[in-house]
């Protein structure tokens, strides 16, 4: 028996139900994410109230992008583990890496290798950073790559909080692989359960929606099984409250041979609350790649361009531009809307093309 | 009533959750008809396997209209009774009575009696109706108005059958107090946990979702707390697949003085099941009333009538016809659709109006 | 960052949320047993899996008398560890401690520390029963006193499989205290996430739900917050499949001054499978305290013997048996069926009146 040791070797993970995957036995990709979450703020809180101060309760601020290495099945276990990478004066770096295990045969995968960063918020003042304690480094360039990140996703948050917020516009019968044909939104009622100690969304529970949306997006467009392939770095700028109502909504992107891509929007209406208007809380993109029965990824049926709203004139958007033959990418087909066109950019793709496409056309237009 | 039943004296409870209730601890109506459909589903899958005969599971077919009494609250322990109370050949009758009770002062209050049809179907052929063995009765009267009550319900399942489904189209920059402000959608992935043993959706997870959708159009209406006052008939024609993606869509469709009633409508899509286009497959009116913090009921905000899609053209919708100083009814304004007017006429209300209604003021038009 | 470590020092636990507690913040014993069991579960389903030989899936055969140390509050984090401690051919014992920390203030407590029993039933046949590998002991004397414990538990196991099932009647109109004013019971479905990979209820969830009975018997007869205090040994003697219906009832036999001992009978029906007649799965008992606001154990009203069933006449229970004042034990009294005549004997307890009150006070008598 382990004896002298806090936590013996064998702290088990959970089991993965039916409830957790989709009808293909595929754990959806939002009960991983909610698991990684769930990980790094128990981790972070414990830093943050190590030393004597204020009592604090850690908020997700980001993900970096996360990859989904290989898929988790039902009767799986997946097993998580924490480690706090890097500690600015108000943030923590936590790593979260999850494995999956068969217990029957015994194989072992890593299926995600996530980096989050939380802020500890006071417990008395919710709107009060406190100071986090400091991190001892084995190697004195973990403390140099650690701070190069800390910069690194600061500007790209400051960036994303300027960004106004796009909204999906209603499609009336849309046509088979239009974006409108998968739009797909959905509201959540914050119960208590969803929420942290000060009153507020996990941000796990948020991810776990986002990615419910995305995913009836992405079976909507292909109809066959699809999974999630990855998640674009999420930034959570705005808080939200316990009693709110929140609209996930999700349109197809940009699809390639082998994935869509799928952006999310989360607006929160705190409506009991009447000092408020609904609000954009967070956006995202989401991968998905669709398998057939065996596993093997398919093609992905091509997204179709369509102008958005029928009461918008969709000034650029000519037959000829839309038609796939010309398109340069040959198998992709881009939608760039204004805004998607600066997320792009800030995401670090298709900048060349930002000015052109946002002068051109809009405010639907093709990237080509 | 049929004594001699295996259940009726057995009264189950469960604690009522905070995930189960709103922020002012109010239980949801829908967890209240998700545990009626529940006890209705065991108590008659239990007496069609009575006899020897196919191994069969009962789907819900109908609810009978339901009052909600009074409200329940977190800490409150809920207690079912189910008892059936008539058998057709195919069908059986449940009668579920649920009672609250706060077990800390021993108060017991009834909060529901619900009414429940179901039918047997052969779990070796889901498409197969399997006959129900009697019950005994009690008295010879007991039968005869089963018999009656049955066929009532037959005819007006029979009428609603053949009704057109309506559609909820979306408003841009809806005005406060419009159908458009509050309309609501909401889409479920049906999992596992969602489904009977025949791999169909239980009417009670069903219910849920329609009493989650209609309650938060209720509240976006009215900004205060609101619970379910009642649930017209609701008829379930069509089973929902696992796997399948349900949109749920709520409107609100009158207002009283102190009641709010909204419609919902639940459309399936089995999309990976490609032989199938999206179907509706149920639609109900909820009736919901707003109240106090100290739990009085509160006066709701009139719903304002505009025109319901911008790109269609409201042609008997004049201005005149939309002032509510010219509502004879004064405190009410009732709005009325196509396929309401039908809907109405068939609950029993609003019938001396069809005809004109429908020829007058089409699409939308204003019941005066 | 550990590197070279498999699942590093930090596998974080799992938050307690509103819906796993009372209305006091306090988390439902259930809640920790079903955590204690999952984990189990894998470490024994993996450990008979390592070595090449017949897929299997643990299923829990017995959880030795449990008690709760201390209580666990909404907000704080359960760390869950396991380890195998011993293995017989067929079976393996496991040992779970479970530690509750505040993450604000980094107070941990251990809660719990249970011992489980495992047997691992093959995946392909259900009904066979394959080989355990082998653990490394590191003293000789591990593999002895596991040896005994086998031993005894054994035993144990089998004299509690001969005993028969007691049924709970239904009362009307209760008096306060007696107990028919607070047995209970509860009906639940068998969903999939329920289910091993086998098909069959996870001990967890069925302890789960007991616990829910215990805590509303509890809660009903003495009206105060209660709080789980310990758990009899618990064997499970029978399997329970996907799809049955499982009535969990609950009545109180004892009271203490400051404790109430409530049995829970479990009883399946697998009523859509003909084969099988309803059966008793699983039967235990809960001891609850009774706790004040400021969380200080409260005294416990005292269990009021009444004849349990209108129907039955309890020939020895006269009402001077019944007083109070003139029980011997003071402030316990104690009501003996006939089947917890045998329980208690077995259990060690007022085993010298066993045949005596099972002769003379039949079906329901009073220890003195």
């Amino acid at each position: 028996m382990a004896e002298g040791c806090e936590l013996p070797c064998l702290s088990p993970g959970r089991i993965m139900r039916p409830d957790d995957a989709n009808f293909a036995g595929n754990v959806h990709g939002g009960i991983i994410l909610k698991m990684i979450e769930e990980a790094g703020a128990i981790i972070s809180t414990r830093h943050c109230n190590s030393q004597d101060g204020e009592p604090c309760v850690a908020a997700l601020a980001r993900v970096e992008r996360t990859d989904f290495l290989s898929p988790v099945c039902i009767g799986e276990v997946a097993n998580v583990s924490a480690e706090i990478t890097y500690t600015s004066r108000h943030s923590v770096e936590v790593q979260v890496n999850v494995m999956s295990e068969n217990i029957l045969t015994g194989a072992k995968k890593v299926t995600n290798k996530a980096t989050l960063w939380y802020v500890p918020l006071s417990l008395k003042n919710v709107n009060k950073v406190v100071e986090v304690p400091p991190i001892q480094y084995a190697r004195k360039e973990q403390e140099e790559e650690g701070k190069k990140r800390y910069e690194e996703q600061k500007l790209d948050r400051l960036e994303t909080k300027q960004r106004n917020g796009d909204v999906i516009f209603p499609i009336i019968n849309p046509e088979p692989h239009t974006v409108g044909y998968s739009q797909s939104s959905l509201i959540h009622l914050v119960g208590p359960s969803d929420c942290t100690l000060l009153g507020f969304v996990h941000g796990g529970v948020t991810m776990k929606l986002m990615d419910e949306v995305a995913g009836i997006v992405a079976a909507r467009h292909c109809k066959t099984n699809i999974v999630t392939a990855s998640v674009d770095a999420i930034n959570f700028h705005e808080k939200i409250k316990k009693g709110s109502v929140i609209t996930i909504s999700g349109r197809m992107t940009f699809t390639s041979n082998k994935s869509m891509e799928i952006e999310v929007f989360v607006d929160a209406d705190p409506f009991v609350d009447e000092a408020r208007e609904r609000y954009r809380a967070v956006s995202a993109f989401f991968t998905y790649v669709s398998l057939s029965k065996e596993g093997k990824p398919l093609p992905v049926p091509q997204l179709l361009v369509r102008a958005l709203c029928t009461g918008l004139r969709a000034s650029g958007a000519s037959p000829a531009a839309a038609a796939p033959g010309q398109s340069p990418a040959g198998s992709a087909q881009h939608i760039l809307f204004p805004s998607i066109i600066q997320q792009k950019n800030m995401r670090g793709r298709a900048s060349g093309l930002v000015g052109f496409a946002f002068v051109i056309f809009t405010p639907v237009s093709i990237e080509t």
